[in-house]
C-alpha cells in the first residue's frame, strides 16, 4: 500500500474537488479517473488482505500515528493526488480484519459479495424510510426479513434492521414494555404500579443492562442470573430470582436469553427459560446476535437453538457469523404490528397516507431512528450469491474448524490450556510459556497465565502477524478467546496461529 | 443501466462465489474482474445521476416491481453474471437521489469524495469500538469532532458519531438525565421524587418525543411548546409551560431547541431559550441536525445559530446540509466525561485497561451501540477535499439558490403561492393550477391547493422527471416543501423545477 504507487495523470493530479462532478458538468472522465484510482487502492488492499505473506497490521501507537499521517482537516481543500495518498495511507495502517490470521473479533473476514453490495449501497445513497425513495431496497428488506423469520420458525411477525445488536435488543425491550403496558408510551412510569424488572444472565451482552438504564428502570432492576461454569444461565436460578422479586411486589416482565455469549459462546437453555416465561407471563427475548447464524445448520442448530420459535423477539446479526459487512443487525417479532404501535409518533408530515403507492411499505414510522442506513443490499446480494445452502456450509465449516482447533490444543496441552470444549466458535484457552509448563495447573498458575495475555497480545500486535483477543471473566483472570468466523480461515491457519503464539510467547 | 451491457468474460460468467477470494486462493484475477464490473455499473450510475437528460426515477408500484425483479433469496447461490445483472437492475429502479432534479429529502446529492470514502470504509470493514482494530479511523474521529466542537464555539467537551439524528438526540436526553440525576442510571424512577418533564416546540423532529417514550417518561411528559407562524418556538410560551409544570410539582429538566425544523426550516430563538434554561436550571439541547451546516457560514450563521455555544449538547448531521453520505450524524457535549459515565456498563471483558496502547482512545464504552459503523472516513475525506472554506462556500451557495427560488416564485405568483420567506433552504409553497388562478387566496383555496399536492407528486413520480416533497402541518393542509441541499443544483435547475411543475400540474 505504498502511496507513491498510485499516481493520477498529470492533468488530474493537481485538480480539486470543484473540478469533479457535480461541480463541473463535463468532468465525468476525470471523476472516473479519480474514483478508479481509489478502486485500484482497494483492489490492492483486498489482495494483501488475502495474502498470508502480508501482515495483519502495522501497529503504531497513537502519538506515532499522528506524526505519520496528516490527519488535519484544513481550511483550503487539498488536491486530488493528495486525497489518493490519504486513502492509500489510511489503508496502510488499517488492521486487515479480513486477513486469515485475524481472529480478534466476532466479526472477522471480508466477504467480497457483501462488500460489492456496500459499494453499490454507497453510490445509491438513499435513506430507508419510504418506498418512494428506496423502492427496491425496501422490497429486499421485506423478502429477506420474511425468510429469516421462516428460519426462526415463524410464519408471521415483523422485523427491522437496526444499527447493531445493542439497538436491536433495545427494540425488543421497548416492544415488550409497550405490549404488556400499553399506557407506558404516553403516561410513563405513572401508569404502572410497581417496579418493572428484567432478567438476564451474568454472561449476557452489556447492552441488555443498558436497556434498563436507557429505559428508565435503572440497572439495579436488570437482575443478573448466575450462569454455570460454561457460561449458560441456570434456569432454576432465574425462577428463584423471579419469585424473589415478585414477593417484593416488583413486576418481572422481560427475560433475555443469550444464544451465543460474547466471551464463551454459551447458549442459555431456551426451553427451560421459555417455560418459566410462560409460567410467569414474561416476555422472552433471545439475543442471538452472535449465535443466530447457526440456525442455518441442520447439524449445529440443535440443541443450541432448540425452542427459539417460542421467543417473542429475536436479535440476529448477519454481520457476525454470516460474514455480512458491518453493520447488519436484525430484530424479529412474533407479533405483527408491534413495531409500529410501539414506535410511531404519528409524524404525519413525514409519513403521509395519501401517496401514489401502497404506503404499508413505508418503514419510517416503525423505528426509533427515523432515517436508516441501507443495511439490506449487502446482505441480499450475499444471500443471492451463497444461497441458503451456502450459509449452511459456512456454519458447518466454522464449527469444524473450531473443533479442529480444540483438538490441536488438546494435543499440545503442555503449551496450551483449554478452558473447556466450547459450544461455538469461541475457543477459550491460556497460552503456557516454557517456564510454567512443569507447574501443575492451579488458581495461582491461572493468575500467572492471565498476566501473560496482555504481554503476548502486545507482541502479536507489534509483530503484526496475528490477532487474537483476550479478556477476564467473573471466574477467571485474563484468557485468550479465539474466534473463527471468517471464510478465509483454513486448518493451516490454525496451525500457524498456535505456532506463532508459541514463537512469540515461548520465553515470556 | 441495461443489465445486458455488463458482461463478464466467458471464463468468469458462470463461476460462483466459491470461485472467488477468500474461498479460492488463486482467485484474485477473477475476483478483481467481478468487482471491476460492479464498479463499471456504479460509474454509469454516477454518469446518469449527473446527466440532466436522464430521469430521476423509473417509478413502479410494489407489485409490478416484484414482477420485474427476481428478489428471492434462493437455496442455491446464483452465478456471477446473474449477480452483476442483479446489481444493474437494482440501480435501474433506484431513485437517483443525487440527480440535480431531486429536491425531495433533507439529504440530496451524491458527493463523490464522500462516496469514495464510503467505498474505502466498506473494504476496511472494521468496527469503531477500539483503537486496536480501527486505529486511523479512531484518530480521525478525534480530529474531526474536535474541529466541529470548535466551530460550535467550545474548546472542550466530548462528541460521538451516532446512527442518525434521532439516536443523537437520545444521547443528549440520556446524558442530561444522568448529569442531573446521577442515581437514575442504577435506581431508575425510584431515585427521583416527581415527574421529569421535557420541552420542545410543536415543530420539532418527532425523535424528541420518542426520547420521552423510550426513556420511560411517557410522551405526555414531553410538552409541546407552541410556535409562531414561521415555525419558531415562542419563548414566552416555554416559560409559561415550565412554570405551569413546576407548580404541579413536576421537574422540568430538558429543553430541546430546534435549529432548522424539518418542514419549515425554522430556527428556535436560542438566546431566549438559553436564558430560560439558565433561570430554571434545565439542560439545553440544540437539535441542529438539519441547520448545523450553516455554522460554517459567516453570512448565514447569525442570527440563526447565535448563542449555540450556550447549549449543553448539540446534534449536527453532516449527512444533511454538508452532503456527506448517509449516515453521518454527530452529537456534541460541552462537558467532557459525560458520555462515558452515562453509558458505560463496565464491560471489562470488552474494554480492558491493560492494553499495549493508551486506552483513552477506545470509544466502545461511551456508547449505547457497542459496535459502531465507521461513519468518519467519508466525512474526513470530504473535509480534506473541500476544506472548511469549501463547506462555507457550499452553505452560501445553497442559501443563494434558495433565495433565487423564492424570487422566481414571487415573480410567478399566479402559478405559485409562497407560504413565507424561509430562514433556510426549505421553500414552502403551493402550486396553483390554471383553474384556481383567478380565485382569491383563502382557507378554502388552501384546502383545494392542498388536494393538488399528492396528485401532482404522483405525476412527478410517474413522469420520473422531478421529485419534490409535500406534507401538511398544524396550520395548513398539504403543501410542497422544496429542499436545496445538493451541490448539483443550479439556477437553471430551479427554473426547470418550476416549469416542470407547471407542465405537469397546469390542468389539474
Amino acid at each position: 500500500m505504498d502511496p507513491k504507487n498510485y499516481q493520477l495523470s498529470k492533468g488530474a493530479a493537481n485538480l480539486k474537488y470543484t473540478d469533479l462532478l457535480p461541480h463541473n458538468d463535463s468532468a465525468f472522465p476525470v471523476s472516473k479517473e479519480f474514483l478508479q484510482k481509489v478502486v485500484d487502492i482497494l483492489m490492492d488492499f483486498i489482495r494483501e488482505t488475502n495474502d498470508r505473506n502480508c501482515k495483519v497490521l502495522d501497529f503504531r501507537h497513537p502519538d506515532e500515528m499522528r506524526k505519520l499521517l496528516d490527519l488535519e482537516v484544513p481550511d483550503k481543500g487539498v488536491e486530488l493526488q493528495q486525497l489518493i495518498e490519504d486513502c492509500a495511507k489510511t489503508l496502510k495502517y488499517q488492521v486487515r480484519t479480513g486477513h486469515p490470521h485475524f481472529f480478534n473479533q466476532l466479526s472477522c473476514g471480508l466477504d467480497l459479495m457483501s462488500m460489492a453490495g456496500e459499494w453499490l449501497t454507497a453510490t445509491a445513497n438513499t435513506n430507508m424510510f419510504t418506498y418512494e425513495i428506496a423502492p427496491v431496497f425496501i422490497l429486499m428488506e421485506t423478502v429477506v426479513l420474511h425468510k429469516m423469520r421462516e428460519i426462526i420458525g415463524w410464519n408471521c411477525g415483523d422485523s427491522i434492521l437496526a444499527p447493531g445488536g445493542s439497538i436491536s435488543n433495545l427494540y425488543a425491550f421497548l416492544a415488550a414494555r409497550h405490549r404488556m403496558f400499553p399506557g407506558y408510551k404516553e403516561k410513563g412510569l405513572h401508569s404502572i404500579k410497581g417496579q418493572l424488572v428484567m432478567f438476564t444472565s451474568d454472561q449476557c451482552h452489556y447492552s441488555v443492562k443498558s436497556c434498563a438504564s436507557v429505559g428508565g428502570l435503572g440497572t439495579d432492576n436488570c437482575v443478573e442470573v448466575p450462569s454455570d461454569k460454561r457460561g449458560r444461565m441456570i434456569a432454576s436460578e432465574l425462577e428463584r430470582l423471579v419469585i424473589e422479586r415478585k414477593s417484593k411486589g416488583d413486576i418481572p416482565f422481560f427475560v433475555n436469553c443469550t444464544s451465543g455469549t460474547t466471551v464463551l459462546g454459551a447458549f442459555d437453555p431456551i426451553e427451560d427459560i421459555a417455560n418459566i416465561c410462560q409460567k410467569y407471563k414474561m416476555w422472552l427475548h433471545i439475543d442471538a446476535a452472535w449465535g443466530g447464524g447457526l440456525l442455518f445448520s441442520k447439524k449445529y442448530r440443535h440443541p443450541r437453538l432448540t425452542g427459539i420459535e417460542r421467543a417473542d423477539s429475536v436479535t440476529w446479526n448477519p454481520h457476525k457469523l454470516m460474514g455480512t459487512l458491518l453493520q447488519c443487525s436484525t430484530i424479529h417479532f412474533k407479533e405483527d404490528g408491534l413495531l409500529l404501535s410501539c414506535n410511531q409518533m404519528s409524524a404525519d408530515y413525514l409519513f403521509m397516507q395519501d401517496k401514489l403507492y401502497d404506503v404499508q411499505y413505508d418503514t419510517g414510522d416503525k423505528v426509533i431512528q427515523c432515517g436508516r442506513h441501507n443495511d439490506i443490499f449487502k446482505l441480499w446480494l450475499q444471500w443471492r450469491a451463497k444461497g441458503t445452502d451456502g450459509f449452511e456450509q459456512h456454519m458447518d465449516r466454522l464449527m469444524e474448524l473450531s473443533e479442529y482447533m480444540v483438538k490441536r490444543i488438546k494435543e499440545m496441552s503442555d503449551k496450551f490450556h483449554l478452558i473447556f470444549e466450547p459450544e461455538m466458535v469461541n475457543v477459550s484457552f491460556w497460552y503456557v510459556p516454557q517456564r510454567f509448563r512443569s507447574v501443575p495447573h492451579s488458581p495461582q498458575r491461572e493468575k500467572e497465565l492471565g498476566k501473560i495475555c496482555p504481554i503476548l497480545k502486545g507482541k502479536m500486535m507489534e509483530s503484526g502477524t496475528l490477532m487474537v483477543g483476550y479478556q477476564p471473566d467473573q471466574d477467571r483472570p485474563n484468557f485468550f478467546r479465539n474466534i473463527i468466523s471468517s471464510a478465509a480461515v483454513r486448518e493451516s491457519d490454525i496451525d500457524f496461529l498456535l505456532a506463532e503464539m508459541d514463537r512469540l510467547g515461548h520465553d515470556l
